[in-house]
């Protein structure tokens, strides 16, 4: 899977773990709700700054995302 | 310090561990040595596909290399 893809799946997955709406990621992440639409649809090649941003938003480190990421990839389909 | 430094110290440290020159990691990624060069002089903005590939050019996942960033950032300066 496309790494687009599985980033976005992630940062999905996180999101509703923690019970935030993609408009308050937006609002935490100071991130459009749209982007983080395209993020969590494997649309978006994010750079490091929104990566960060991101992650912040998510309370997470940048890290622990990927290896969320790479542990799903590993033991998904 | 701006993740873009931070992710570039990071990679310059992994590839002099690695016994690897600029050149030689920009061959193994397929990227280009000025690439290479200002990634390393913090001056990048890297997105997700590039990430990707100069973590698979260094052997490295992309959790480890951000996990050594954030070891890095946190016990140095």
């Amino acid at each position: 899977m496309d790494i687009r893809e599985r980033f976005g799946k992630t940062v999905s997955s996180i999101r509703r773990k923690q019970n935030l709406s993609q408009e308050k990621l937006a609002e935490i992440s100071k991130l459009d709700r749209t982007y983080i639409g395209g993020v969590e649809r494997g649309e978006r090649n994010l750079s490091l700054l929104n990566i960060e941003r991101l992650s912040n938003a998510l309370q997470m480190e940048i890290s622990e995302v990927f290896r969320l990421m790479e542990g799903d990839t590993h033991n998904e389909d």
